[in-house]
């Protein structure tokens, strides 16, 4: 079982063949970064359409059960997620109505304030807003899973407290590792751990020891590392694979329609687009790659086979339908 | 089993316990008359609040199987339509989203000329649009029911061609009991009827002989007429209830957002609101009046049981899924 905790391909026939090739199973894909619910309908449109048109590769999936179906008749499973909360704009009805419609991840916030936390750019952090709590207690409800991939420290801790049901940063590395303002602190992955989340390892550039000239060794060791601080229970892939993407999209990532003025995210106004991959992880036919470096630095079968994919299944089957009977809702509170 | 065919109530906990004393298994609420897609989905908000107010009550169904398990469970299964094609906009794939969102009816056209199909108060009836054969297959293949209930006749016929499923009129009643513009032709009835389609007979006042004062025998004689027209098999009951409504909703009925004068629909500058319903239904606790009457003209118990549900049921198990492999597509005509 392989599952990559998420990616934003410029998707096409060609790369659903890629993931058949690679045997991935199942992925988390962003369908929204800055869209309001109206276009992220329209995003979801063009997924329909792929599903119609190529159903002998691609499946759309709502629960674990879907994942599995997918992988008996030789299919990648799809799973939509939001890295904004910007698709329910203002209104705390839309969390339901998007689950209805697929949704099983959302950031609460994207490297700037949001309505409801603090993204990771920001000079402050506050924490979980009003607003915040109420749409935890919600995706807590209907079930859609709290990311807090690209939020700030104190947001992120809180998060992982008030949620009753554990979260995921589906995208990022331990920030001792490779320093980085999208990288985690210890303190966020042992509580994110200590809760029952999962952290995915992004294999994005900015986000890897030596960017683009990362090697399979550093980065499998530093999955040891922190499979050893966090539990090889709670750990797995979220590629942040952007595969076929212009330029323009990582700057519609980092810009949005908030400012008229650049801003080059983790790049630099020498290297504003993306950055090369590094050598050992290209596209969906690499993870092989990932599962023998695993094994190189010691992982054994059994482990190697949770962290490239049955620790999301687990998660997954665990996170994606309604809350069973269980504590008063925060908003209760 | 009891099941209408359609009501756009004033919801509240008072009439959803009314379907409960009813014994109401089953309706089909009209949640859109001139909404946008936006609009529709706050619509569906306020329904999801209600679901979870009150599950005791009510809940979604989404199919035949969710009809059953709401009457094995005490409570009255809800079904979304539209009366009319404005939530899907200029786009066809909000079909496949509005189906996803629970959608199981839509009008092609409300009174007036819509993108789809002619209303039944237009001058002229050029009968079904390029973009209505597009938006017709695609019903045809996600599951969504054609209805047209306030179409022109003409239109009427070629929905009823150029569908590869059953289409319905979930609530009109035959223009030769009661001639009205909304009331629909033997030519109609017997078309539909020949194609598996459904009628749904409506209790509203402008639908009746004598209007108000129509009595459940002229009532219950013409259901057992249409019988012979149309066979017992493909109708049912449409209340068109409009319990608790205001005056003030009977008008965003017929004037929408479309003209900026005003337009009395079946009624008349000296009748411009909601008529009085007939003395033997007044609400969901009066179907039973219904069934009593249809005896009393000579149904016997099985067939009665068609009428007041159970044909219902077999049309939503045919027509709610994905359609099965058939002929081509009409788009790839």
């Amino acid at each position: 079982m392989i599952i990559d905790g998420l990616q934003y391909a410029n998707w096409s026939d060609a790369i659903f063949q890629q993931m058949r090739e690679g045997g991935v199973d199942a992925v988390h894909v962003t369908i929204a970064y800055h869209e309001t619910f109206r276009e992220t309908v329209a995003n979801i449109e063009r997924w329909n359409r792929w599903f119609e048109r190529y159903p002998h590769l691609i499946m759309q999936a709502r629960c674990g059960a879907d994942v599995r179906r997918a992988k008996q008749t030789g299919r990648t499973a799809i799973i939509f997620g939001f890295q904004n909360p910007s698709p329910i704009e203002d209104d705390i009805g839309l969390v339901e109505v998007s689950h209805t419609l697929g949704a099983r991840f959302m950031q609460l916030s994207y490297n700037n304030q949001s309505l409801l936390a603090t993204g990771c750019y920001e000079a402050e952090d506050p924490g979980i807003t009003r607003m915040g709590r109420q749409v935890i207690a919600e995706m807590n409800r209907v079930g859609m899973v709290i990311d807090m991939s690209h939020s700030a420290e104190r947001s992120t801790l809180e998060a992982i407290e008030y949620s009753a049901r554990p979260i995921a940063i589906t995208h990022a590395n331990p920030a001792s590792w490779h320093p980085a303002l999208r990288n985690k602190s210890d303190t966020v992955l042992t509580a994110l751990a200590e809760t029952g989340g999962m952290l995915g390892f992004s294999l994005y550039p900015h986000h890897l020891e030596g960017k683009s000239g990362c090697t399979l060794e550093s980065f499998c060791t530093m999955v040891a590392r922190t499979a050893e601080l966090m539990s090889v229970d709670n750990i797995g892939i979220g590629s942040d694979l952007c595969q076929g993407q212009p330029d323009s999209v990582v700057e519609w990532m980092r810009v949005g329609r908030w400012t008229k003025a650049v801003d080059y995210g983790e790049g630099s106004p020498n290297a504003p687009g993306f950055p090369p991959m590094p050598h050992f992880f290209h596209d969906n036919r690499d993870f092989a790659n990932i599962s023998s470096g695993l094994a190189a630095v010691g992982f054994d079968a059994q482990d190697v086979a949770k962290i490239m994919g049955e620790n999301w299944l687990r998660f997954f089957d665990l996170s994606f339908g309604p809350m069973p009977e269980g504590p008063p809702r925060a908003y209760d509170d």
